[in-house]
């Protein structure tokens, strides 16, 4: 037996340190300690030591498990050459079945993730429908309520057709969600000598160039649910004079072009996100959840259907002084809040797309940083209109909130909760007084503060990001391909500054011309705005044929038409 | 030290390919390459290795670990004999502790995801509950949420006693949730020379034959939201007429046996799910989340409970001609819609009972084809209800998203997105044409759709696998015991189709006759229907003693009694 | 080629049993079967072997992987020192890195969980807002959300500035979530010769002491969530008469200081958890997810502020007796209700805060624990109520559900599903004697009930455990640092029932008595309880500057203020 102790400590001395956290192992004698200590010994690992791993068998289990110290063992790996009666020398467990296992529960863990977060962003629809339709008046509540309802499949109809291949037909692999490489295909141009991302064209209907694809129907699905959010901002400022018709056409443009163009520069390989790695403007335009991608986009293209359509009859008076138009429900609308808030833990934390691997545990972080802006956003609100006003006011408490939870998205990944609650606090003074700006200055009439919850707040957050980014997250090692952490001016990289200042730029000359165009011109063939008698009567019955609550007794209007 | 060399060269020679999935270790010359390249020289792993490999320490994460690299690390697997100050010489870690972290991990993925995919199942009693009382009117309003409400805890006490025994006891190991023994006494006779499953017994009230488990505990949480999900769809059709007392018991008789002995049938081991390892057809009656199981189930108790009832007072004309009556909140039964849309993300999905293994990695292809099929149900309904009658109706557009969910139930599991977008397209229209055949041809009032939504596409969903199934599916290399994937007459099976069919037959032959012979013999004993003068008065202040709504004026009703 | 035999078998006799769970290898003959049988010839793996191991490449993945057999192998395990062009000769994948992705993917795991439930325990806030607002009138509907609406951010800034640091400050490494060392300071006396742990102080706003880490975010989530259920509970007892100003300030000093002080004593490392260490008393005070850390201390307080505030002008006649006064929406509360049941399915399970080791795969029965409890809670009531009254009234069932899963969230970790179901069952019937106690014996006026359900029955939970905990249970071996399960006063110690003696006569001593003092002093200051003419004219004009239903028509009211 000598020559075997001999050489077994021979081998060690020639191994180099085999792994990567690895401390260096006792420093071995160099064959010199031959007998002694044998406890000590190193013994080699051999394919039969895994092979004969196992976990409590059935008979141990036949009573039963209460405190699950018999379920989830080594039995539970998935083995690729199990040994059976028919095949006692199969290879049966192997480091590379342990291997494969540890790779699919990482992936599983992904998906898991992705998945569950992405169905509370879709449980946003909800909260978006009863905020929107608490706001307006019992006349209309039926037609704001079904496009709120609509909108979830008009967007989604247009986003597996075309929207999501322009989105993220180029995105590349995502290693959190296993890398897959079926989505590709990025139409780029040469522009002062760096590639420009435009458009992806892959995946149409998530079958086209291998898009039929457990990743990519992860990816689909979560996507889809941002891009439905941005289009249900829109339905909120032009409620109670949109044509449904009109909207049912104007929705599926934005869900097949106008969002997912923007979400391409931004985060699907597009120009936006190489600003960094190509001009060493930080790293590039980050906006970690969509501030800017979703909420700018859905408020500015508000925005520019609130000029479109005009103001709702009785809104202002003869001297242009706008007028209160109280909602109908305010506890439909703070309820549609709490779901809005739940529905954002979703939003925030799961755009890192996983919880296993490259940094992704800054989760906690990430919905801590949410919870605490949208906090913040709602003191904002409610200090500021009861200083000014005399109430803490609820419907301004609740766009309060919703306000700190639109700008923290962009930032959410990058800053501390001190910064957090300081940008969502701003938030909430912010909103009041773009309330204010957008009625009084620019006679535009929204009739739930979309505009400014979504439009203003969705630029306060991606401006923020180049503010109070601190360089304490790292996802991997790098974002947007460039290595480190991303910093805002505070914490001295004024570059990153400038990217997210592009991103808003960007966000109000393209967003807005592109869809005043399209949906000026969907006005000219169509009509967006129903006529006056139809605008006086609600728009319930003349649109919709039935009204929302036939038995309740209604006050007759005072005040709005 | 030469000798190491070679024999370490030598034993690698002999060693056969130890891994599945690894490729051919580099062809290693037979011992003839004595010196030169040193770090490729193959190093064993020996026990020390393993045993000194460690995370980072408690000094290094003092400061805290705002970007997540020193959390999560080998520091977390646990280990069986860890080495202290006590016991320097423990094992500390071993493959066999970081191949039971393996197997623990993937049970617990599993778990979570089964899990909360159950909780959101659960929800579904809340969307349930507000879309049939926003149907109803405000007089029978508390009485139509608390049949709701209750029949959530009626059916969970009859499962808990002796459904789940019924329908799981015999299920036997779920190798997703760790491959319990515990759940297998299936009751079985044999029929034309095969075993045909007709019942469980074991588990009764979680705590008979072993199921004090943790596994069947999970199990019981999904299956048990699922049952109830069946349940809540008869309190719809027999809305404003339903005795609470009748109500009370028929639920639980539906929830005991109706219920389970479908469902043993089609998933828990019983004669339905093996037609294909019997007889050949397909892969048996496949139902991936319960299409039948569940909703045709529910919708076709529904029709028997609607016949033996008979209408509401004035809902027909003398001439027989079915006169509108309107729900009384509109909004209620949209956001109603979207928490059901939401829900359904945990019924679907949620039917893999797991993410991690056996090809469970299609969730995210689950919930895009419920997403998918949920949309194109409305839109069918929308156009549909547009260009039949002039409007885009609100509840018809909304029973058309639940009548794609519930279509696509039972294939979801199989079919590409294309073939989800045929099968709630479809599901959509046909949801408006059995609204009409139902009450204009059969005279069956329906108040809230729900034999339209749940029985007529839950037939649909059912035949749909048999037609749509693409054979893309490969959860772990079988389904129902038959190797392979399940295809439908498009792709090639016929054989498929048939044991469908069979299923369909099964659902009308045995739980309509069972369901109408069981609640007409409570009929006779309690009396299932309330007094005319009950009726007329609506049910809140007779059946349940207080109003809904008592604060609020209501219109005095002109239509409907 | 024979020597290397030779020593390879021989080097397997020397090995000692490597592996925990290992059965014995076969033993193997000492050396004397030197010829034959070549395939059970144990074979050493090398760190070559597995820096070949690999899963598909991304040529076979081009076509899409729609069965998800490609997705999740070996590939996805992060590697430290990757194989590149640039640096062939690296090491690849090792088994250290196998075994660092195992520990990331355990904590991913019970980050997930934890954060998942924390997010469902946040929705609650929803369910509470609208049970309480719909058990209230018309005239103080937007008040009562909106107290219900920013309680949530007022504890949570109370929480973030001080609470936190106070319950968690010195809670010590949590294994469940990567054992970080950051939050380890607890103030402790010594008294009777043992520690004390009184109050922690570390992690204010998240920050201090390396509290910017990933595990202080989780648990300050999920933590935080908690709190703040706490609080929503004092806003119903006082609903309809609180002035705002004073509830904000109200509600930050018990978000602040009393809920965490006795939160910390019992799950913060404080003295009341080691009674079972110090003292011997069982495991100390076990109180599995809080109902009396989070519902008696809710309802304890509101119980206090209810004598300070005193009834409802009109709520009792002039000779005490008690006049009921309607909510206005019972669909609402109903729907708060199952939302609150859903919520429940993150508090209880949740509390594992992980599901990956430590036993937490008791999820599954904790999670059916509270849903049974729930289902008897309301059966409790539905049948004591339709008894007693001659109807099944909705508000009283609806809060028999809730008194169930008060009662059962001490004890869900602990019972078994009989335990559960009888726990529920008292609950139900509790929660009606004490509605009638409080009303008509303390004459505190209670307009939602919320002193019964989480009170009283938060006090039965905390008792019950100390007769129903079954001894099966094993978070890890131990709890609160006792070793072994929790047994009740059934299963044979008396012990455990007297540490919940003690925790119960600590809220209602201490709990009391300081919500007492801190609100008579506030009362002293800023006056708690409007003028008699707001509360006249409903308090949503005067207080909140607008009404919840300004369009729908309210009868005047005959019953009460």
């Amino acid at each position: 037996m000598k020559i075997t102790r001999f050489l077994l400590v021979g081998m060690l001395c020639l191994a180099p340190l085999a792994f990567a956290q690895a401390p260096a192992p006792p420093a071995a004698p160099p064959a010199a300690a031959p007998p002694a200590v044998p406890a000590a010994a190193p013994v080699m690992i051999t394919d039969q030591d895994i092979k004969t791993l196992s976990g409590p068998d059935a008979k141990a289990r036949a009573n039963g498990d209460p405190d699950g110290s018999l379920t989830g063992t080594i039995n539970d790996i998935t083995v690729a050459d199990p040994v059976t009666d028919k095949n006692p020398k199969a290879k049966g467990l192997t480091v590379g079945d342990i291997a494969s296992q540890v790779g699919q529960n990482k992936i599983a863990i992904n998906f898991t993730w992705t998945l569950i977060t992405g169905f509370l962003v879709m449980f946003m629809q909800a909260g978006f429908a009863i905020v929107e339709t608490g706001l307006c008046r019992v006349k209309n509540a039926n037609h704001t309520m079904m496009m709120n309802f609509m909108v979830y499949g008009v967007g989604m109809l247009a986003y597996w057709l075309i929207g999501f291949a322009i989105q993220e037909g180029g995105v590349g692999a995502v290693a959190n969600l296993g890398a897959s490489p079926v989505l590709s295909n990025e139409f780029s141009i040469t522009l002062f000598g760096k590639s420009w991302g435009l458009w992806g064209h892959g995946g149409y209907f998530l079958t086209h160039a291998g898009a039929y694809d457990v990743f990519a129907m992860v990816l689909f699905l979560f996507q889809m649910e941002f891009m439905d959010t941005a289009l249900t901002i829109v339905t909120g400022t032009v409620a109670e004079r949109w044509k449904y018709a009109a909207f049912v056409v104007s929705s599926f443009v934005m869900g097949a072009f106008t969002y997912p163009l923007f979400a391409n520069w931004a985060w699907g390989g597009g120009w936006l996100a190489t600003l960094g790695s190509s001009y060493g403007l930080g790293h590039g335009y980050a906006d970690f959840a969509g501030s800017g991608v979703v909420h700018s986009v859905g408020g500015i293209t508000a925005l520019a259907m609130g000029i479109l359509l005009g103001p709702r009859l009785g809104k202002f008076t003869r001297q242009g002084k706008p007028l209160a138009i109280p909602g109908h429900d305010l506890l439909v609308v703070l309820l549609g809040c709490f779901i809005l808030a739940f529905g954002w833990f979703g939003f925030n934390p799961g755009s890192t797309l996983g919880a296993s691997g490259n940094g992704n545990l800054r989760i906690g972080s990430i919905a801590v940083n949410t919870m605490l802006a949208g906090m913040a956003g709602s003191f904002g609100s409610m200090l500021y209109m009861w200083l000014r006003y005399g109430k803490p006011d609820a419907s301004m408490t609740g766009n309060g909130l919703l306000a700190g939870l639109v700008a923290i998205t962009a930032p959410s990944g990058f800053v501390n909760t001190v910064g957090g609650v300081i940008i969502g606090l701003i938030a909430g003074v912010l909103v009041c007084l773009s309330v204010e700006f957008v009625e009084k200055v620019m006679k535009v009439d929204d009739p739930v503060g979309a505009i400014s919850v979504h439009g203003t707040n969705g630029l306060w957050g991606v401006i923020s990001v180049g503010l109070f980014a601190d360089g304490k997250s790292n996802y991997g090692g790098s974002w947007n391909g460039v290595d480190g952490s991303v910093k805002g001016l505070f914490y001295g990289d004024p570059g990153q500054l400038v990217a997210q200042l592009i991103g808003c730029a960007t966000l109000i000359g393209f967003v807005f011309t592109f869809s005043f165009v399209v949906n000026w011109t969907i006005d000219m063939f169509l009509g967006q705005r129903v006529s006056a008698a139809t605008e006086l009567a609600g728009l319930d019955m003349p649109e919709m044929g039935a009204l929302c609550y036939p038995e309740f007794e209604v006050k007759t209007q005072s005040v709005g038409a």
